[in-house]
């Protein structure tokens, strides 16, 4: 599949435009593939027409090579959306598959296909959890189709690696739009100290919400700065968060780290409006047995959460490049010329 | 399909082999189709060799026809489960679909066939929150193979109609075992007097989880009642619980409901052991701006919850019949001559 | 202060009656104070009159003497109760001082109490999180008085000890009520055997709820029984249950443990009804940094919680005498005579 | 008592320094006694030296006066924090008592001061549900005192009036920090249509937690502005925030909103650290029996929590005044020279 909409873009992600979120400092790539272990894979689906949709896949190596499962929380910021496999996270406090992010409508789809991924890696199971997201890409795409298929979803898994994952207007954020423009996937990392070492913290977002983008503080509303933008606002607005790292840190603890990375749409000019499915996926790649880090070292952190989906959010938004999609919708691009060029500092 | 299991076996209610759960009147019924507008359909696959499964599905007239969201709430006993839908139920209160349930397996094929059953019924939906929950037949069914089509789904959901459920070996109960017996679908009904007014409240159960039946309080160990069961142990064992009300509660006050539902399960000898998927699910059908009761005059309506729960586990079980299945595993029907005649009064 | 009710009567526990709940061995004492270091107190307060209240202390030595927070969760069953401290102990899945019991209207000044025993335990201290539960004992004691002052608080703390605590009317439960019968303080503990090795659950429970008294199943209405008992139904019932072990467990694993604790109460014929404050606070004392328990181990040890908060509440009535408090209210103790002999085996 | 601390410093809310929240009409106070019936009172302890603490009431005349319970709801942001009286209001979904905010260490003693206050109001009554909230002002007040009597809260609680509540340093705030200044209450209020008609929510707040300061989007670290601020962090930092409406909402709906009262922290700055208490509780004071809004219509509402809470949070730091109390700790007033003067518009 050929992506139709971005031929004549030059997109960049925010630090090449000059942004820098927060003080900490970012893992060589600058992406939950900082994590070490974490893969991400996509599917992306441009027809140049009616369909801009896809599937994402985050990968972490100690669950399918290391068979493990590891320690995982969910949070529910606004419950508008269709997570699957969220109670059994809740109850064993574990993820126990990859995480796929797609479209709404396609996201019980996606789910046998991650069952069928599942159960060829266990050949003798009888129960799995496949652990689901899904934005609505609906303005865009044709998702009534439910065009995805579990060879999309295999293909998105099979090739997850690692490396700078592609942003943007990319497998599930093909067809996405967030705080008015045109967004897709982002991703970013931290790696602050916690009492003395370094440990990484990565996340990677599907962003798909309302609000009025505001960047390290400034509101630039999409009827500024493009003016010839429709006033026709997305329906089903959501925001996917997946949240990474090699601290070791139990499910109770994942849990407050999924709660700031909820928080942190807020630092962008989130809405949190009523038809918005916003929930963080946690987990810990730390090797089981290594004693979990206290919760009062836990505030780098935290900080550390919230600046990379900040700036996962950011990177969603400045990579994606305009769309034209269904019912000739189109989702701008934000243009870079009206961005804040200084850093908070 | 036939059910080749049930030839040469007479199954019988509690009430008709004498035992009687509480003091509260039954519906005409006694089953959740007393509550006015509730519809349950199965589609029963049973190839009398390694497929014992299926599909149940309770369907409100009042969203169908009425078109509109019922107020709603899931609770989670013990979340070892794949239940669908359940975070957008939490955050809006309603119940958006029919409630269908089947095998751990196909629960994701099946929430894709309700969503199907749902965009036809609004042409023009962009997003919609199936409801489906499952239990793990895998003891007697070949789970493996994931047999439950988009048509079996569609077929429970079309056919469902009122009057009697049938109950036992028959749809999403086709393959379950509970207690150690072979168990299935029960339903039963309550109509408690709530501030001088008449409710329904009815529950439909799936039953497939560990312990020991206990039968107004007689405990009934499997090993003394049928000599030859074996000693394997069914994995995966869990119970969905539906209870339906004409009794006008928020989603809030159903969420109470919801809770004693999973606390009746103790009164059969549920273990709540780690792999259990316990879940409640309970929608009210009483009409939208009827002013909700107040909740301290709602001890009727939870003890009507209790004792139909109870009843609903007891049918389960009693009008199951000894299936044979995939690997050759047998689970006993439970036998009635040791069963307490004398009820609670 | 002397305990005027209690002269006559001869009360026995569970077991010397004949009663044994499960099969799971106990522990020496059959008490929470199995659980290695942790201590129970009460301070009484009975009137003869129209006082029958008091306070009872549950005090892990890890805690005070070990001055480290044990890892902790508290179950919400139905939360009409003002139970104090739940939400911290839900965000940092520890608990950080002696859990305090007493009744209703006593309860912040208890918390205040409480707060000065930690004061002094930590002198530089400038946050504390007392966990203090209640409930109401207005049906037999003059709870308006709100007699509960420091110093019964530091007593009970203070005099906490091993062996085998005093039950019935005694401490917190000098006046509760349970299933139509005088009800009380009852503890109750098992030895299962988790991963080959042995853990122990202990439980201590402050009984004050609906429903109808069943022993082993066998359902014992107070009017039956008590043929003058009056037709009063006492108000805000509750009941609290605190869960001791050594199992290492985390915070997320007691949260299952705690909700068994609510689960068990159905097994005596517990109501739940709406004005009742059910809780269940589980701790766990094993040593920090030892490895917790794979959650698939731990059906045995969910079964010795059910099992000695069955027990528990059972010696809670068992060991209650009949009572006469305020406004002349009676409440009347179990009698023997109809209780079944048999047990369970 | 005197107010010591405040005599040379001319301070103003947010509007009058020119910064504008939001595009909402506020309602005529801007202040959270615009809902109807809403009266707030505050009494300050202020002695020039070690103490600087105090409470401030938060009374619905429909609660008190009307003798009616208040659809309501809590939300835990971060549970680091000792509110009394979260479950019962989960439970049953209504505040049934003025809203008591004090100092950490005297959570306590306020709430069975509350208990008398609601004890005279319902001479009866054997159980009452007080809801207290509290943050620490341990770094300028000597908080092991518990200098809060009874007096101090129903002085609190009877002298509740309408109009403009005073703001920053008084009652509950007067020992508070925030962001790294000197902070303490703060209010605000929006007037929202929805679905065609006007209705008011109103903030009010008590500011005691960590991260930079951020007005409109533009960091104002402690650090540049007030250059000989101490490097001291005060411990125990945490946010209480109050949401009134006159909206028809119920508890679950009043759930969302004070989900979004956290989420507003993060637009001035809040790091959400590990040990702050950050809880916000929403009410209704719509007559009963008035249809509840539908969530779809709850977009404007959830805007003007938000922008209301922001506001507040400001006016709680732009009316607090540089304050020296125990340990000869220091905390800064906002110097309003560095303020950003545009207003987003």
């Amino acid at each position: 599949m050929n992506d139709h909409s971005t031929a004549s873009e030059e997109r960049a992600r925010a630090r090449s435009l000059g942004i820098v979120v927060g003080a900490l400092p970012t893992g060589p790539l600058n992406a939950i593939t900082d994590v070490e272990g974490v893969l991400v894979g996509h599917t992306t689906l441009d027809d140049g027409a009616d369909l801009h949709t896809g599937v994402t896949a985050v990968v972490p190596r100690q669950l399918t090579t290391g068979r493990r499962a590891l320690p995982a929380a969910v949070c529910t910021g606004n419950g508008y959306g269709k997570l699957v496999g969220s109670t059994q996270v809740g109850e064993l406090g574990v993820l126990e598959s990859p995480i796929v992010l797609t479209a709404t409508l396609s996201v019980f789809r996606a789910a046998d296909a991650l069952l069928t991924y599942l159960m060829r890696l266990r050949r003798d199971g009888l129960s799995f959890n496949p652990l689901v997201g899904e934005t609505n890409d609906g303005f865009l795409s044709d998702i009534r189709r439910r065009p995805i298929t579990e060879r999309h979803v295999l293909d998105a898994l099979e090739g997850a690696s690692g490396g700078l994952p592609a942003e943007g207007c990319v497998g599930a954020g093909t067809g996405t739009t967030a705080l008015g423009f045109k967004a897709g996937i982002g991703t970013s990392s931290r790696r602050p100290a916690v009492d003395g070492a370094q440990v990484t913290v990565g996340a990677l977002v599907q962003a798909n919400f309302g609000g009025v983008l505001t960047v390290q503080g400034v509101p630039m509303p999409v009827g500024e700065l493009v003016p010839d933008a429709g006033p026709e606002e997305p329906s089903g607005n959501s925001c996917m968060i997946v949240v990474a790292t090699d601290a070791a840190l139990d499910a109770r603890q994942l849990g407050r780290l999924a709660r700031r990375a909820v928080f942190a749409m807020g630092r962008v000019g989130a809405s949190y409006s009523n038809g918005s499915g916003d929930y963080a996926i946690a987990f810990s790649t730390a090797p089981p047995r290594l004693a979990t880090l206290p919760d009062d070292a836990l505030n780098p952190v935290f900080a550390a959460v919230m600046d990379s989906v900040e700036e996962a959010l950011l990177n969603s938004l400045f990579t994606a490049t305009t769309t034209t999609g269904v019912h000739g919708h189109t989702s701008h691009a934000v243009p870079y010329d009206r961005l804040p060029r200084k850093t908070r500092d």
